[in-house]
């Protein structure tokens, strides 16, 4: 079942692959220098049958978030590490230092703490930090001009080898962007651009260089994050890299570690050094660790010593529940279903404890300051998001957003990267809404919604519920989605629920993707329906985003081999094949030179009555 | 795993039921005469627990679909069918006769067939028709100002005993109805009004006195259809019936069978005379079998024989593929996809091959005058839908379109009840102008969709990437959704993949309402929200579209009996519980009774600072 392989070596070192998709290779576009290597999964596809034709079809090329886990040429020891993708780009800027060691107080312990050192990863690398005075960020590089080897990598990335596969984008439909303006061909340029605007953001800690660059904005590629975490039940660090691993393997471009429980700080060690894609934290939830988890007992300086700690191993983002304002919490009295988030929640707590203002708000500018020495970026944190349909866009949650789009402004003085959170639990009409105020009271800042899940009714489908939101905010303008397992309201995911969630996301952000008229988007339906209408089974089931569960589902009900070059499928069975009777159509209309334009304009004249006339024979054949 | 039992009794007659819902009770509401009697289900709803203010939870009213299988108080055998809801409502009406026996040629030959007599529905009645020069269909009683029977059932129906639950009703967002005028209490007149007008229609064969009414329109709840049928591996009759009733215990509104096996006469009488809901079929696949698969062979004569055979049967309405029209079919030589609906390329099939127009759409009117004898409805089929993103929204989908809606006109210049079908694969944005295209071309006869489906890049997950696609048209005005599995493309649904299906349907039917604003809608999702907050377990679970599988979710985590009523759950633990912390912001303003408007008005005034003063001490409680 585990596509994800985890092997002890004789010299008692383990080495893990992850199993590529079928007919599929890694394959690297190469940037202006040698260091730049974009890795994208080429998906070969068979030839045409004669009888439809006899033409090779180009190979397919899709976005991978699978890293070198998938080369078949790089060997990986989770106890090692992944290799360094920006290790020279980061030293080459000359603006950060190596720092001696960890500059927490928190990470010195652990480091220090002989009970933590049997599980402590092998290879820890020494901090860096940006020198004294110097901004990291790649929004501070944006705003100066340069463009960094990150930004050409995302351009590479996001155009996904868009030149090799014209054949496939033909009648491409124009798409609804909403204000949206997604160019034909990204550009280095037009990545620091809309990163200079604050308009997308590259989460990419300079302590974790083993990220393969990404970019998250309105006008890319739709993103999903997948959840991955430990709680009170805990489970283990190989785990919790094991789920890492499910998770980009099946197309997570981020992962959030919400991890709660015991030893999360070795856990997320793990994790960054092992992890291709950029990965997230909500920093409150070890924070409250550290007191017990008593709310009203946090502090300033606990909570910055925790920003250090984990900024100095490397997370990307930061889920910051700065808005979350002592104002705003009787607003939710009233609600249904009061607050939902964690982070709000503990923050609401804290700020009724001490009766003033949340400390996250009053400190904002000196959290931005460890931000722009890491190059962290905002996830700023939507802690008052309805719970419900009856609590959607109501005063405490768009008084929050309004708040952020204050921060937002803050943020962006620093040269700080910055993304904002969304809901929650929002009618299909009311979705709109969100991101349209979301654009503007955060100035374009990207968005990064949980669903929105359209109906509370249905437990066990809200992946779906979910989805259906996901997949119209994304279409709006969010940049990235939040995935939502089935289980979501009922219980912690295991490994299917998490396949299931990723694999439902990734159809909304693709429905997405389609809709605004991403000009690479369509290249994989039409791959696929050009397979479908040539029976191509095993090109369809390599196509698509799942491939082994299409397979599966196939042979459930034609497991035979010939099946799969069938001329028809079991749903209808050969007499009643559509695709068949149009072929021949087809067939005829090219073996004739049928011009059908000329035959519509002149109304069914003569010239269609003709065709039809000699294609009186043609079903003879069947 | 089954919920559908059929059992053998002592004395060789099988008795059957469905398993009522978990706290769940068949209720009927009264009409205006005794014989009205409208089934719902009344779900039983817990106490909020003392510390969330102990008070008493009414109960929540729901649309039931499961018919007598779910009263305890009806036996039923399969063998001898239902018993008849609307016989009394038909006879009184004094238009129609009973015949000797079937009318059809097929018909008569099947009952003299002593090989067909083993596996023959024991009871058959005779057939019902109209009187000479009679019309007995509803929209035509509509016209005339005569609310039927029907009418006054369905009004209840769609009611929901709202009176009954309206503590549940509060908060109800507005909804956005994109031209549809949905009343807040569904009077019997306005559903004879909208029948009238053509907006809804009430399949209902007067030879299907079983059904219990229902309507199909975008000023009522938005329904769902489940598919079923044998195929060339066939299944057997108690297995094709089996079906129906696992598709209504989960919630199809309607159920087609699309058999296109053996013995499909068979079958369908079987199912008709089990099934409370209407029963929809595609008279052209049994035409087609009757000449061993070869469409060119097709003629009217069988087809009409076909239509009258299946009308004395009590089939409530027809997909005919009357659009497809002989100019149409060049214009699907370049597409991606072809052809993909069966009807559609048996039809086009025919055309070719005898270089005329179909006679589908050159006996229109006589096609009329038989479903007006029997009150089968239309469902004018779309045989050119898109079976690709590449195809959506082309001069084929869109012409044959504009042909439903020259013969929408036509039908209802006979006062034939309408619906019209719809697409197919059509990417998210190119959604709504299919739903405006429609109404305008259709003069809003009531749209009856598939999916559509948003992408085509993901098999094995059709009834999400449909379900997108199906919970907008249902919000931008389409009627009923018919249902995908996630076997589309792949095989034949099992009986997991139909109860997957139809809860997802449930799902976009459901987000679809109350994105339009339905009155009784957001009921559910506030009992479910409060029951959420209030840690009420038992009743999230009972509220939900399936219980069973929400239950089973959150046991895989914590399954004893003592978390079902714990105030936390596996994903945060205790520690974590916003909800917990919600409550006590929420305890804390009822006991001092803060006055939020105030606070807020006054801008976190002195009110608001005494309210967090006195507030600190509510979280050593915890």
């Amino acid at each position: 079942m585990s596509a994800v392989r985890n092997e002890i070596a004789a010299d008692g070192g383990s080495s893990v692959r992850i199993d590529s998709y079928p007919a599929s290779e890694k394959i690297y576009v190469q940037g202006s220098r040698p260091d730049i290597r974009v890795p994208m999964r080429k998906i070969t596809l068979s030839d045409t049958p004669a009888h439809f034709g006899a033409e090779e079809n180009p190979p397919l090329y899709v976005y991978d978030t699978s890293g070198v886990y998938t080369d078949p040429n790089v060997a990986i020891n989770l106890h090692q590490g992944l290799g360094p993708v920006r290790d020279q780009w980061i030293a080459e800027r000359n603006d950060t230092e190596e720092l001696a060691g960890p500059t927490s107080k928190f990470g010195r312990e652990r480091l220090e703490d002989p009970d933590t050192a049997h599980f402590r990863f092998d290879h820890i690398h020494k901090p860096r930090r940006a020198v004294a005075g110097a901004n990291v960020s790649q929004m501070h590089y944006a705003r100066k001009g340069i463009i960094t080897p990150e930004m050409e990598y995302i351009a590479i990335r996001e155009n996904q080898n868009m030149e090799e596969m014209r054949e496939h984008l033909k009648g491409r439909h124009p798409g609804q962007a909403f204000g949206a303006s997604i160019p034909d061909v990204i550009t280095p340029e037009f990545v620091r651009d809309e990163v200079a605007r604050g308009r997308a953001i590259i989460p990419a800690n300079i302590n974790h260089p083993e990220l393969e660059p990404m970019i998250i904005g309105r006008n890319f590629l739709v993103k999903i994050n997948g959840n991955l975490g430990n709680s009170a039940v805990t489970s283990s660090i190989e785990e919790e890299v094991e789920k890492m691993l499910w998770g980009i393997r099946w197309g997570a471009d981020t992962i959030m570690d919400l991890s709660t429980g015991k030893n999360i700080h070795e856990t997320r060690e793990w994790i960054l050094r092992n992890s291709p894609v950029p990965i997230g934290t909500v920093p409150i939830y070890q924070a409250l660790e550290k007191v017990d988890g008593k709310a009203e007992e946090l502090t300033w300086e606990i909570y910055r010593d925790t920003l250090i700690e984990q900024a100095e191993q490397g997370v990307d983002y930061f889920t910051i529940h700065a808005g979350v304002r002592l104002q705003h919490v009787p607003l939710t009295a009233k609600r249904m279903t009061g607050i939902v988030s964690r982070g709000g929640s503990i923050m609401a707590k804290w700020c009724l404890a001490h009766h003033t203002e949340s400390f996250l708000y009053t400190h904002f500018e000196e959290i931005c300051e460890i931000m722009k020495a890491y190059d962290v970026s905002f996830s700023l944190g939507d802690g008052l998001r309805p719970g419900s349909i009856y609590d959607a866009n109501d005063e405490a949650q768009f008084g929050e957003l309004e708040t952020l789009g204050e921060l937002t402004k803050i943020a962006w003085k620093h040269d700080v990267q910055t993304m904002i959170e969304g809901p929650g639990h929002v009618p299909l009409h009311m979705v709109k809404i969100n991101m349209d105020k979301q654009l503007e009271d955060c100035h374009e800042a990207p968005f990064y919604t949980l669903g929105p899940l359209t109906t509370d009714i249905a437990p066990g489908y809200d992946h779906i519920t979910s989805a259906i939101g996901a997949a119209n905010i994304g279409w709006y303008g969010c940049a990235m989605l939040c995935y939502v397992t089935q289980k979501e309201h009922l219980g912690l995911p295991n490994k299917q629920d998490v396949r299931e969630g990723i694999v439902t996301y990734k159809v909304a952000a693709h429905a997405a993707d389609l809709a605004k008229g991403h000009p690479a988007a369509q290249a994989r339906d039409n791959a696929m329906s050009k397979a479908r209408f040539e029976f191509r089974w095993e090109d369809q089931f390599n196509i698509s985003l799942d491939p082994e569960k299409a397979r599966s589902f196939h042979d459930e009900t034609l497991p035979k081999e010939s099946a799969k070059i069938a001329h028809f499928c079991s749903m209808c069975g050969p007499h009643f094949c559509s695709m068949k009777i149009s072929q021949d159509v087809r067939d005829y209309a090219a073996a004739k030179g049928i011009d059908e334009e000329q035959a519509l304009k002149q109304g069914m004249d003569e010239k269609s009555q003709q065709f039809l006339k000699e294609g009186a024979d043609i079903y003879h054949k069947i």
